[in-house]
Order: C-alpha cells, then structure tokens, then sequence
C-alpha cells in the first residue's frame, strides 16, 4: 500500500503550530539577546562589525531615528522576515509611530511587495495587540 | 567562561516547535480571519482597496478561475510563502483540481524555484493530508 | 575637488542603454541557444541533467502544456526574470494563449507580486510586439 | 571540437551594453509612459486598479508624500529593481530629499539588504547625476 | 465597537509558538523523511528526478563535498531557508566542518544577504548546540 | 485607434540593447571603480564601513579565500545578481579556480536556486571568454 494512497494518519504529521500565547513577544526578545550573545561571543570580526553597523545605521542622521525605523519596517515587510517586522514595530512604537503612520507605511509595504505581503502583516498587526500604543 | 565554549543548555533554547496537529488548517483559518477583520477595521483606505483586487484577480474572466488558483499556487511556491501556499492548496481543490494536476504544478514550482521549494512542498503535501480529495 | 562635488561629467557615465531595436527577440534567441550549447558542451552532468528537466517539465501531462507555459510565464513574473518571461511569451503564444488570456495571468502575477513586477510587465508587453498574435 | 575548447571568438558574444548616454532618464520616462499607455489600453480592470492604487499610495496620508517616497526608495532597493529606484529617486529629488537625506536611506538598504544591494547603489547614484539637486 | 479599538484579548491570538524543545532536529528529521516518502510516492516523474538531482549536485566531483555543503549552506542562508540551512549545517558537521569555518561561510552570507539574514543566523546558531562539534 | 490594436511600431520600442562587445568587463570595471569612488566621497559612515566589511570578509581566514569567493559566487547566482557574479567569477579566476570547479559550484547555484538563475548562468559563461583560465 503505497504512503499516499493510505493517507498518513492525521496524529503523525508534524507542523509548525499556531497557537495561545501572551509571552510571544517575550520569547522573541529573550531568545534573540541570548543567541546575538552567542554569535558576538564566537569572535568571527567580520560578523561582529556587521552586528555593529546594523545598530548604527538606525541612529539619527539626516534622517530622524523615526523615519529610519520606518524604512527599516517597510524593507523588513518586502522581504517578509517575521522577526524583523517585530523588531522595528518595537522600535517604531518606541518612536512614537501611531497607528494610522503604521498603516500608511503597511499601505507601501502592501503596494510594493504584493499580496505575498498579506500574512506578515496578518502577524505584524497581531503583534501590535502586544505593544502598548505611542 | 565563553557563551558558547559552555554550550547554551538545550532546554533554554528557544526554537519554533514542529509538534503532531489535525487542527492547524482550522487554527489557520481562524487567525486568518480574525486578523483579516483587524486589518480592514482600520480603515486604511489603500490597503482595503488592496485586499479587494486580491480577492477579485482569481474570479474567473478569460482564464477560469481554477486555472488561476493553480497561478496563484505556483506563485506562492516559487516565492516560498506557506500561508499562501495552504490558501491556494484550499481553493484549488475547491475548484476541483485533482492529486495529479497539483503534482504537475508541484514540478513547475520546483523547476523553476529550486530545491529552496522543497521544504515547502513537504509542508504543501502534509497540508493536502487536511483537505477532502475533489 | 571631491568627485561628487565636481559632478561627473555626464557623457563620462556608463549605462545599460536602452535604445529602439527591432532584433532584440531575435539576438535573445541568438545567444540563448549559443550559450546554452556552451554550457552543455562543458559536461557537468547535475548541470546537463538540470537543463533536461528544465525542458521536459512543460511537457504535457494532467496539466496541459498551454497551462503549464502560463505557470511558468507567472512564476518568472512574479521572481522577475526578463529572459524567463520572453522565454515563456514565446511559448505562450505558440500554445494559442490570446491577449485577454495573457493580461489574466500578468494580473495574477501582479497583485501576488506587487509594483516591483510592473517594470517587468511593461518589457513582457513590449515584447508582445515582436510576436505575432495566436 | 567543441564549443568550450575552441572558445566563442569575443565579436559574436552579446552582452547587455553599457555606454555613455545622457539621455537615459529621458529614455526610461519615454519607455515607461508609452508601455502604461499600452498596459492601461487592454483594459484588464484588475490590472487598471492596481495602476490607480500605486499612484495613491504615495499621496499624503498620515505620513508626508516624502517619507512614502523614501520608503518606496528603500522597498525598491532591497528588491533591487533599477526601474523603482530611478522612478522614487525622481520623486524623491521632487519632494526636496537632500543628498545626505538620500544616503541615509541608501545605508539602511545597504545593511537591511546585504551588499547584493550595491549595484543597484552605483547605477542609483549615477542616476543622481542626471537629476536636478533639490 | 471596532475590532482595534477594542482590541483583540491576547489569548485570542494565534502565534507560531517559540518553545524550549531539544527534540526539534529530530522533528524535523522524521518530518522531512516522512513527507520526503510522501512527495516520491505520488510518482510525478520530474519531481522525483529532480530530488535525485537534489542529492547528486553534493557529491564529490571537481570539488570536494565539505566545499558544495558550504556553498549549499550560504546559497540556503542568502535564500533564507531554515529547514536547508539546518540541513546544510548536519552534513557539514558531518564533514568535518569547523566553528571557525562555519563562521567564516556565516560572514560571506550576512555581508552578501545583509540584515535580513540575522534571524536566520539566530537559529542556525542554537541548530548547532543539538549536533555534536566535528 | 488604440494603442494596442494599432500597434506600436517597432523602431518605437526601447529595449535593453543585447549588442556585440568585447569591452564589456573593461566597461564594468570603469563604471564600477568611478562609482564607488563616488559613494565613498559621499562621505556617509555606515555606507563606507559596509563597503569596507565587504572587502573584509573574502580575506583568508578559517577558509581560505578560494573557497570564500566560490561562497561569494553561488551566493551571488541564487541571488541573481549579474554584476556581483561578474566581480566574484573575476576573483575565482585570479585564485586559480578552474572549469571544472566553477562548473561544480555553477551545479549547486542551479540546483539550490531553480532554473530562474540559467539566464544568469548564460551571461556568467560568457564573461568566462572574456576571462584568462587560471
């Protein structure tokens, strides 16, 4: 009996799961300081400066820190990094981005990368029910 | 003592659990919707607009509408986004597309994407466990 | 004087030119075929074996090849290859895909894509212009 | 003999051409008004509406026109595509964004998108010679 | 009341969970075994070619395998692919690969891909304390 | 009339010009030195230490740059990114990788990254004639 023509049993598949959960955020926050502590501690130069100049670059320059932040959102939301589009929706709320701002900046994000977009921003704005408002 | 010359213990580390779920297409389905409402009760007039072409562009015009589902697919496999990829896996058999056809969708995607599809197929084919045959 | 300051002299900057040419179809064939005879010539056998499948995949089976072709005209929109999407305009119209039918796929391949797939779209239509309709 | 070994003679290869032309803005706006016209004219509602809808998104919201332009600047950088960059690079320049302005964007691309981004930098930073200074 | 004035309660909302699991590489192996079975028995002639494609493009030729996992690991770290850079990463503690090394092919990915490839980095690294150092 | 029914003369069209030129890596080499020397005169920090980490990262270290530049080459296929695949098949000449190899590592691009990265592979070996062998 051939694997599909059987059907593999519901119970047996592995998926990533959707679930409850509150402390999202949290886990994010303490599993990236805890493995950004990991690879500085490995001593590679080149990834250590790289670390370096991606605090950097958001600093306020020409551009204020805010406006910064919000280009960091929209390139995170193009291409589609989970965990990027957190980071800089902390930072943005940080910066007293509102809601409307945040949608504007979706709104490109949305226009420019296509609906492929749509379930980032499905999981931006659920984070964003974890953020406390500007 | 270095973070990693000690070794992280295993059960600190934070990963995105795999675990055995019949209820993920379901649990799909309702963070889908539910954040779906968030989005459009925002108000942001482009991005509602967006959301409506989105939902039109698969009905059916000079291309029926499934051969616009297997588009839609193909689309989603090659830029490797799994929640579109469940989405359309829906509509497609919705619209009657049967095991064989998928797979022959399945071979473009592949070809055209490469081997960084595959663990996107993986997940496609233990979503098509979820769904009623056509 | 510092290089930008002084400004570069205008005729001194290079660039893909874009200019009217009514061979372009026919020079894309010329050094397609040309390169890939090269590149079979060579004698990797993952490499040789890969263009085989490439070939083969468009093939008909539970799918036709008209189907297919447009899966794989979306797919190269959608990842914004140009070479790709004239490879597949060819196809397309010597599987009998009409104008309507075409613009139903490039719709597809732009709401999932986004406007990052329009300057794309304006080359694939373009080159329409060189192919006589089905 | 075979085509490798007795090597291509260099006058037959093709090659996109790059040389000295001034007037490469004026052929890309040429280019991209006559190939909207042609797009717009087949009368694909769907594709229509999304036309209309990234003319919108730029408008002033919640955040100026000259942020949105800036956002569109990076999104189109780190997607690399030549085309976007040069349209948001003009609209930027119209919208007043000074050069220190345009490189602190160009830095968060840069570092969001890897040196893949480069490229795209050089001819982007070409462009900016053929562009008035705000 | 609206569904973002209101705001959604937090055990409402549905996240990928990140959970301490040393079981995870194991999941992911009887996971990927699983569908990988799956996916050959549904016989579609260019998918199956192409997995054994797949497995033939690392094995020892002009190159020694140790260097085609590496370039398989930063082609899947540049593309983004968890479940291929976890896969890499295995053969490449198989093949004798370093922590020096491994950070030396990490550097390459994250100066090529930029910041959007940290995350992935993060995961990869905690991939490593689940293999046995080389 | 409209535009598209009478269609667009051809000699109207402006195309990317495919075109005869053995100068072409000479071009290259030009536009790229002339506008690095112009970004770096810009004088913004985070861009000039990006473009000093780039640099950086291909010395020898654990791997020795061979290998680093074969990295940095399939890095740049899947990618596809015609400019920095040009720079780093240079580089890969200058350190002594043969037909052979380069045709190794041309087999994991194409494989990891689907046949979207041929026309890219084409362009790649015809560089190759412009190129010493090692």
């Amino acid at each position: 009996m051939s694997v599909l023509s059987g059907r593999i049993p519901l119970r047996e598949l592995s998926f990533f799961v959707m679930s409850e959960s509150p402390e999202t955020l949290e886990a994010f926050r303490h599993f990236r300081e805890k493995m950004n502590d990991a690879i500085l501690a490995a001593g590679n130069v080149t990834v250590n400066r790289f670390f370096a100049l991606d605090n950097r670059c958001y600093e306020a320059g020409a551009l204020p820190t805010k406006t910064k932040e919000l280009l960091g959102l929209v390139a995170s939301m193009v291409l589609r990094c989970d965990d990027c589009i957190t980071y800089h929706l902390v930072r943005c709320r940080e910066e007293g981005v509102n809601d409307a701002e945040l949608y504007d900046a979706f709104a490109v994000a949305l226009v420019v990368g296509g609906s492929i977009v749509i379930p980032h921003l499905r999981r931006a704005v659920a984070r964003l029910e974890e953020l406390p408002a500007p």
